[in-house]
């Protein structure tokens, strides 16, 4: 699976994609602990979850860039030159796994929490999402390590059917108890769940990249670019449109918050409604 | 474009440069965070984008000062000698485009954040900004990584188009968003666009020194201090201006919150009037 030689340009190419995850999910992380008081205490288990899920893959992230650094080595004098696979050291995929073990049932959690759903419904769909997040993640593992067409087809098609459950329950199960978040709510919750599923689908299509003859430098190099923008999006991306949810449902459930936080002129129109208020209260 | 050889004084230059925009990024990220909660709630957003502009940079510079340690080494014993390229290291100069990528649009997200507009207006120059800086990046790294001069001019020229279009977002349709901001803001808002303007100039200017027939180890040194300058006055003074704003509109809005953060004259006034209000609202 792993070239015997990338180019000096492969090899930039995928040393500046890695670096872009890392800073990428850091500071998504970062953001997300500072603003963490703009939403209302209800909302903040879910803010959390995605910065610790952000800061999870940070830091599998700076394994898989030193993991990478030591695979390639150059004989070139200065320059630009051709990187070769370096004597008893290789590039380690089975970061990417442990990574998704934590990360992908953590990211069920998050869209669950922020929804702030009755308990009886989110309990119950965190008991079917997550074991099977943990499951798909679980199966793909031996496919994955596999270098037979065999195994890695066995092992990919037990992988896909808790993906398939994941998709049913998100967009099926999930969609009945949504009529009573707000009409933004429900639009975000629908790029939401697009996003997951573009996102996703690159994994299984990268998993299928040997089955389909697909090798040599220039595949691994596009597989680890389409991994690195499918980790961005996933995660980072995902934490963000999670954190405006949590924003416009924090305003929805409680204006006086809204007219303190939102700059914005209902904001204003807020303010004034809280002072009408705090004023009639007076009198 | 990188030289074969650096003299120990050229060397240290860029060495210093590297490690002083590192100190001017990190800690100015460190110090917005801890000022964050001296502005009012509803400018926080533009100040924790700040600071994760300056954070991200700051990561961006400790990779790059890495590199370019990596990338030159000496023979001499002890003290002051010459470097040259280090074999199988080579300074990479993408971490530049992968950091303005992540950076750039977002340093124009704080602009507007600051300002407060109203949410249809913020939008609307948000959808303009946001995209053709990311653009304008984009299209400037295949020139940047090219060294044929047709190919840097063609992807320079592309590059240059989203670069005008984000002037006049910022020097003509922002303009007329502005009449409602204080006197003060107004002024400092011109400066800040100035200071835009100025420091981003750099940037083409540097990447039009190969086309000018410009090479050699000054020319690489000038182009690294210059690259070094421009970058602290873009996002670390930048930043503190944004933090300027935040506070004077803060205390525009609130003269009670004027009167509890600020320590000069004026605050004094608001205080007295804030108490005046106190009074007469007892009374």
């Amino acid at each position: 699976m792993i070239p015997d030689a990338l180019t000096q340009s492969q090899f930039d190419t995928v040393y500046n994609l890695l670096s872009l995850v890392i800073a990428a999910q850091l500071f998504t992380a970062l953001f997300l602990v500072l603003a963490l008081q703009r939403v209302l205490p209800r909302y903040r288990q879910a803010i959390i979850i995605a910065a610790v899920v952000c800061g999870i893959a940070a830091y599998h992230y700076f394994r898989i860039f030193d993991s990478f650094k030591e695979a390639f080595v150059t004989d070139a004098v200065g320059g630009r030159g051709l990187y070769t696979q370096a004597d008893g050291a290789s590039f380690n995929e089975g970061y990417r796994y442990v990574d998704w073990l934590l990360t992908v049932p953590l990211l069920l959690v998050e869209l669950i929490a922020v929804l702030a759903l009755a308990r009886k419904i989110q309990t119950a769909l965190l008991w079917k999402l997550v074991p099977a997040a943990t499951l798909m993640i679980l199966l793909g593992y031996p496919g994955e390590v596999s270098s037979t067409d065999g195994t890695r087809i066995l092992w990919g098609v037990l992988s896909t059917i808790p993906f398939l459950y994941i998709l049913y329950v998100l967009f099926v199960e999930l969609t009945k108890s949504l009529d009573r978040q707000p009409e933004r709510v429900r639009v975000l919750i629908s790029r939401l769940r697009l996003l997951l599923l573009a996102s996703w689908i690159v994994y299984p299509l990268a998993y299928a990249l040997p089955l389909l003859g697909i090798s040599g430098a220039d595949a691994w190099v596009l597989k680890q670019g389409g991994y690195s923008i499918a980790d961005i999006a996933a995660k980072a991306l995902y934490a963000l449109i999670i954190y405006r949810i949590a924003k416009l449902k924090s305003y929805a459930d409680d204006p006086a918050f809204a007219a303190i936080e939102d700059h914005h002129d209902h904001a204003s129109a807020g303010e004034q409604a809280s002072q009408r208020k705090q004023r009639t209260e007076r009198g």
